[in-house]
């Protein structure tokens, strides 16, 4: 591509170079600034990226009218504050998942983006992954059958790992734990793959961690469709990430080791798809094409900017996720009782699909 | 063995045969008599497992004073009335799972075996497959370290194939449909690896079935331990028998192709079960002795007639396994709300363990 897509990089941790790598693996996007608070950081991702500038403030990089777009990596109850200075400033906006710690911010991060009409996209990279590709195309083309039965968990050990130094730590910066982290995820791919959930009941529990989150959840989804799904997410155990849909005409299960997911154009690799077929007990593995989820939603993201592609996920899709949330933390305050999501999702303004 | 254990099978159906070639793999049982109201069953069953005796009326096979105990395979809603009669009789008696149809008739149930002080045993076989043994071991080890997840799932295609003349096909003889007739399974399994549940939160549905009954069904249990444990069932899909226990030094997963269930002494060839420690995301396999769950069960009530052995799932096990199915259903009618099961066994004159 003659003419790159001028993105800027803020928050300059691991995330942000997960992303650049992706970026960096076409040649749709240049990575033209960057900004994070520590100067070194900055120096050192330039340095590592060959950005070609680095600001040394936030107003700095958005002043830089070679930027078309921003990549927000920072912590998630800073992704309100800087996404809307960036769409103030006439900025698109790429912010990891989940799209804000709270609906309340997702809503206003909403607004703004409707209202200044710049393109907005929010890292629900999972989806993406060749595996719940694949998933979608058996539901769509009906060799699934009829799906009752939905269950995914996304684990790993890090509650157990938390330190007081990171946001992660502590429950008002990220409220429910390993559900926002992690379960977000599957809370889009589900409602992705079998449409609207409707309401949700759950159990929170803070168990072996020290931290102030919860490292142990489970959650029954109810999708309008009629199917129930299940959402799992430990914090204090060795990593799973899974996902098994079960229908009239067969079941699939999805098992992914995410220890290579940063790697997202190997990440396919290291998972595996197998069907089952009705009456059937023997798994067949479904062979999956290779996927590239990261360097794909920035390409996407950067394109989009140009007017030449739609973004998947918006704020919408990313608010559905996180009422999912939302409403699994209401319900284990009130002992498992079901949480509608059209009230939570009228109250902020989110139509029926 | 030169004296054999007498017993006599009870509604001799599919199941009764399974568990014939089960006693008939060992020497400690001799089946001696056998009852089924069809006189072409009676003497094809005594004819195919060579039962010295078939007799006319369930009374009749009572009144023998050769039989020692008596194997119920009838359906679960005539449990009680079979039950009740043979502890009349004096005789010792094994039931298959569920004990009952309703928490009502178990506690009917369990009054008499305590009045009569004869040996009964519930048929709750699957804790005996070789790797449930062998979770129970990690735990008692402290190889897994805390668990706080806890996955379990039985589903197949029988709420697909039922018709009206079958009994599971109705609600007031099979409440809970594929819940109480799969679910069962791991609700024991799951008490007997990670102690007493106390409360459920569940929603049960009926989507694919013709049938009166539920066809998928997720549950949430709370262990008195603090762990979560979520049990899923389906009857509208391929089969899945599946476990995981996640801790914080390990997980294990276990899958059980059960479509060789009935072959007991070798089931565990068709099963797997890996292991995950803390920090890894390879999964190791994990050696799995040859069990014999039915030969091994029966023999053990078998000896226990002759106060040899002591039976291991009698009537309580077995009454708190089918409250899990109870305070589910109550659940779900309450959309989702918690059921404590201690008020629920206080009722039934369940004391606290």
């Amino acid at each position: 591509m003659n003419d790159k897509v001028r993105l800027a990089s803020v928050g300059l941790g691991r995330w942000a170079k997960v992303l650049a790598r992706g970026a960096q693996r076409g040649d749709v996007i240049e990575l033209h600034s960057c900004f994070s608070r520590s100067e070194e950081k900055r120096n050192a991702f330039r340095e590592e990226f060959s950005v070609p500038k680095a600001a040394a403030t936030f107003d700095e990089l958005l002043a830089d009218p070679e930027v078309e777009g921003v990549l927000v990596t920072t912590p998630n109850d800073t992704h309100r504050e800087m996404i809307l200075a960036a769409l103030d400033a006439g900025k698109a906006v790429y912010t990891d998942k989940p799209i804000a710690h709270t609906l309340e911010d997702a809503m206003a991060i909403s607004d703004a983006v409707t209202r200044s009409g710049l393109v907005f996209a929010v890292g629900h990279s999972a989806r993406r992954l060749s595996g719940h590709r694949m998933m979608k195309q058996w539901i769509d083309t009906g060799s699934l059958g009829n799906v009752s039965l939905a269950e995914a968990n996304f684990s790993n050990e890090r509650g157990l790992e938390l330190t007081t130094d990171t946001w992660r730590w502590y429950a008002d910066k990220s409220p429910g734990g390993t559900l926002i982290q992690l379960g977000v995820h599957h809370a889009d791919t589900l409602q992705y793959l079998l449409g609207p959930v409707a309401a949700v009941s759950a159990h929170v529990r803070r168990l072996y961690t020290a931290s102030e989150v919860p490292d142990a959840t489970m959650a029954i989804l109810e999708f309008e469709s009629g199917a129930l799904g299940y959402l799992g997410c430990g914090w204090a155990s060795p990593g799973v990430y899974q996902m098994r849909l079960q229908g009239t005409e067969a079941n699939l299960q999805y098992d992914l080791d995410f220890t290579h997911w940063d790697e997202s154009h190997l990440a396919d690799d290291w998972s595996s798809l197998v069907s089952q077929a009705y009456r059937e007990s023997v798994r067949t593995p479904v062979d999956l094409p290779r996927t590239d989820m990261f360097r794909e939603q920035l390409e996407e993201f950067a394109l989009a900017i140009r007017g030449e592609a739609t973004v998947e996920v918006g704020a919408e899709d990313a608010i559905r996720a996180l009422a999912i949330v939302r409403a699994a933390l209401e319900s284990s305050a009130a002992r498992g009782a079901a949480i509608e999501l059209r009230p939570l999702l009228d109250s902020i303004g989110v139509a029926a699909s």
